[in-house]
């Protein structure tokens, strides 16, 4: 388990926070889309972005690429945080209505990937978290779309992970109030694939798109 | 529709961006999570929060209370962003892999709400958000819940949304190569509602949490 910091410390809510990698790297594979903090002009902005892992890296597609390059090369550090929405937590009072969610926090300051070896692995990590298999199913980049692939990896080394669970925490004068009260699960489902016009005849949909079931994000 | 502003001109992909307020509000209407990015110390945190719209502001709740109320008393703006993930957008090319989305960024300086009447209708608005009809289906707040609930507001005045839509966008060299590309819908479902042990005997589940139905986040 990685060191604490000053960032990745616990408040008010011990039970709910920890930096266990296994359970980081859970929610950081679970979701498909990061949330990316970092300061432009000295202002705090957030994007969203696709994401990957590999090892203890993170790799994140660099869509936004133009502003948050430039803004990187003033105020280096961001924050990458992703959130896993599971269920409503309906209380009997309105005070305690609240969500269960798993939610990880990673600070660092990320690097463009300029080796191609890494640049190639980095992009399939990101096809493959989006869907796992598919970067044997398409064509591979060329010399040029990798070189216009812009790509962020940082070490994964200063994270936290934060998780709510369970029912509605109601104080027990509220308990026999006629309101009902418990938690609503919340499911992904996928498909079925539609298929793009102009597709060369006969391709059908693999097997990972018809039964694509990512739970998460 | 609102001025453009340095951070909400568009760039890179002018066909994704809009200022359109109705787009703007049905996506943050849509999405049951924000992400409120802020700077600690002058670096930046991004925390997951509920929020919720009344008319033209925008209300957080101030989960991580304690740190962001520090951190905005010396650096009070914020960035909200809101992302729905729709579709997986999958292309013959590896370089093409993408996600359709609807998202959201609005900028401001979020004031805590002290008023006990606005304060009041922000809980109202958040506990709303999370679930049409809820608020009177539950206890309603204490002064001292009230007192306790730390609630963030700020005018929806610098806002911008990026959409993409539409399927892959496969060279033209590309469209005949063997691999299926298209599209994968995401569909989001809830329930059945679990009830809380220790309800009060012949408490029902509502109507509204039996037939929740909320897409998007």
């Amino acid at each position: 388990m990685p060191e604490r910091s000053a960032r990745t410390r616990f408040r008010r809510r011990p039970a709910q926070g920890t930096r266990d990698l296994d359970v980081v790297y859970a929610i950081l594979d679970a979701a498909l889309v990061a949330h990316v903090g970092f300061l432009v002009d000295g202002l705090p902005r957030v994007i969203p972005t696709l994401h990957a892992r590999i090892g203890d890296r993170l790799y994140l597609h660099g869509s936004s690429a133009g502003t948050m390059t430039r803004a990187l090369a003033v105020a280096p550090e961001i924050c990458v945080t992703v959130t896993l929405l599971d269920e409503l937590v309906l209380a009997r009072a309105a005070f305690e209505q609240n969500v269960n969610y798993r939610s990880v926090m990673a600070f660092g300051i990320p690097e463009a990937v300029t080796d191609a070896d890494e640049k190639l692995a980095g992009l399939r990590a990101l096809t493959e978290h989006l869907m796992p298999g598919r970067w044997g199913q398409c064509r591979q980049p060329k010399r040029q779309e990798l070189k216009a692939t812009s790509l962020l990896t940082m070490p994964l080394s200063e994270v936290t992970a934060k998780l709510r669970t369970g029912g509605p925490t109601d104080d027990d004068a509220d308990l026999e109030l006629p309101y009902w009260a418990g938690i609503v699960p919340r499911t992904v489902s996928w498909g079925p694939p539609v298929p793009d016009p102009g597709l060369a005849s006969g391709v059908e949909a693999p097997e990972v798109a018809r039964t694509y079931n990512r739970q998460g994000s």
